[in-house]
């Protein structure tokens, strides 16, 4: 085992500190990664305050993970010493499952190993990306191949990123389509990406007219404010594809009613609160769908990194201290960040 | 235009009663039927009462017509006088959309015409299968193919046949499928018997244990008790396809709980009060889709009504007199019939 500086949550109300966690020498099949940059995700905060009421203290979050390779085990052949590696969202699964074998790993039946507060599903726990170093199996291991200069910006990639091109791909998004995103945040800002870099006609929904700048930049055709009942009706019955980003609660059934027969609008934000029940109606009168989706796949997040680094996609970030994680929070929790907090971990020895 | 008979709504609160109407004469497209006999759907009861606050007095519902062609117009090349043919919940559409190309009428973007109550959509209202005689455009004619002391119970086939057919189609059930129909009413009992057919391992939900036996004669392998918490979780994860039938509000999440990974589970009841709003994490967690289906296409109709008589596929009915039907009404609202209501239409003049 080595000592390795990080950064928890002990417990659901203090704030975040340095603490050493220990992990474990690399084994055959390991990747050892020293940690560069690592994305904020709502998540950390989630599990960190133990609102999902299934958080194991000490808590290390942070799963969206660029660092540099500084050891692999004897039987590791995509890695090698001095990459720059990513990790996302999980370390383990199965592997033996219906789900494994489709390459579904975050679907797998026996409950995949999250990067942190892993025992969710049984095991040890598992501590994330606020650390200076992690030791993962070469299967949930990623390469990067943007330009070094660009590492602070992939790590949010590595679940934004993922959680977003994995229902485009899933719902067939391509050149010419009409294809909506509701909400400009993390999640969001990198569904307008990646579904304007498919081809899509992307059509961006916000309650913030504040942000339709920003959102054509990224690659928006067009910028709704769902509040504007009129500009809603407009887009009725077009929609080929909507990808609905927002974790507040809201009423789902002005964008159900956008969709054309026979598609679907697909939620990747669970919201605290249920959203208002969706109206029957609106699904039966032309067939349409409401479906989930959870980040995706370990070969579909290479084949997002691929496509990413090919089409100059990162996230827009703003990069912070280690010690500035509880103030992000904070930050995040109103929604002021543009628009991925990443934790440059260089800072994590300094200023505690 | 000829007087027909007919039985009547006059308003939202009187019983319905016998009223002369009149049908057009058969246009050169046309096709003029007989009715022997009309099911009765909840849609009726919806509309006789104003439910939907859209009916226009007076009101003639039905939808499930079988009778015996009386005279066809010159164009006409698909029926001849004294066959027996059907018709179901629409008589025309704009024949123009993209719905319409794809034999979706149902969806058609321009609305198409109700059997009854029509003008909803715009137009001279239309009058439904409650009388003697109707006057329908030979694309929405059906024909029928049935042993002819089989055509009262082949009546519902026109709306809850079909409904329950299209969404098994669309949705891909075949042989071997785990597929779920939620209720055994005048829907769920057509969709046990037609997934049956299709080859699936059919298991009905149901919260009435005397349904058990019924369900199982029309073709469950397994009949689950849904309130019992226990016998449901026995199933998790394990159907390619749910079909609800049930207009009932209830709660969808332990439903959606049963999907296997990026199934679905179909609406074709609206609830009068919405259900309890389903749970996000039930849709993220295996990628699951609710959606809705409404009736099904003319082309559709007719394959499905050939595929029942192939598979010797009837509504399981009670036949009543016209002057019956708000007695009819009230029993349906208890759900006490097994499983349709059927008028037979010889006794429209009898008994006023």
């Amino acid at each position: 085992m080595t000592a390795t500086l990080a950064y928890a949550a002990q417990d659901a109300i203090t704030a975040l500190g340095p603490m050493n966690i220990e992990r474990r020498e690399p084994g055959p099949d390991d990747v050892q990664i020293e940690i560069l940059y690592c994305g904020v995700c709502h998540s950390d905060l989630h599990t960190a305050r133990n609102e999902w009421k299934n958080t194991i203290y000490p808590s290390v979050p942070g799963h969206e993970i660029v660092g540099r390779v500084s050891a692999v085990g004897a039987d590791v052949t995509r890695f090698k010493v001095g990459d720059i590696a990513g990790v996302g969202c999980m370390v383990d699964s199965c592997q033996h499952c219906a789900s494994c074998a489709d390459d579904l790993e975050q679907y797998c039946d026996n409950g995949f190993t999250g990067t942190y507060n892993g025992p969710a599903f049984g095991g040890d726990n598992t501590y994330g990306g606020y650390s200076s170093r992690i030791v993962v199996r070469q299967k949930f291991v990623l390469k990067i191949t943007h330009d070094l200069d660009q590492l602070a910006a992939v790590s949010p990639l590595l679940c934004a990123g993922i959680t977003t091109y994995s229902p485009l791909r899933q719902w067939g998004v391509q050149k010419g389509q009409k294809v909506g995103i509701v909400g400009l945040g993390g999640l969001g800002h990198m569904g307008v990406k990646i579904a304007a870099a498919m081809g899509a006609h992307v059509v961006l929904f916000t309650t913030s007219a504040g942000k339709a700048e920003d959102a054509k930049r990224m690659g928006a055709a067009e910028v709704v404010i769902s509040k504007d009942a009129q500009a809603m009706a407009a887009h009725q019955g077009s929609f080929d594809f909507i990808l609905n980003t927002v974790a507040a609660q809201h009423n789902l059934d002005p964008f159900i009613a956008l969709l054309k027969r026979d598609c679907t609008m697909t939620l990747v934000g669970a919201p605290e609160h249920a959203h208002p029940s969706p109206s029957v109606f609106g699904l039966i009168f032309k067939r349409r769908r409401l479906g989930g989706s959870l980040i995706g796949g370990i070969r579909e997040t290479q084949e997002m990194l691929d496509f990413c680094a090919e089409h100059g996609i990162v996230s827009d970030i703003e990069m912070i201290a280690m010690k500035d994680i509880n103030a992000a929070y904070e930050r995040m929790l109103k929604s002021d960040v543009k628009y991925r907090f990443v934790i440059d971990m260089a800072t994590l020895g300094a200023g505690q």
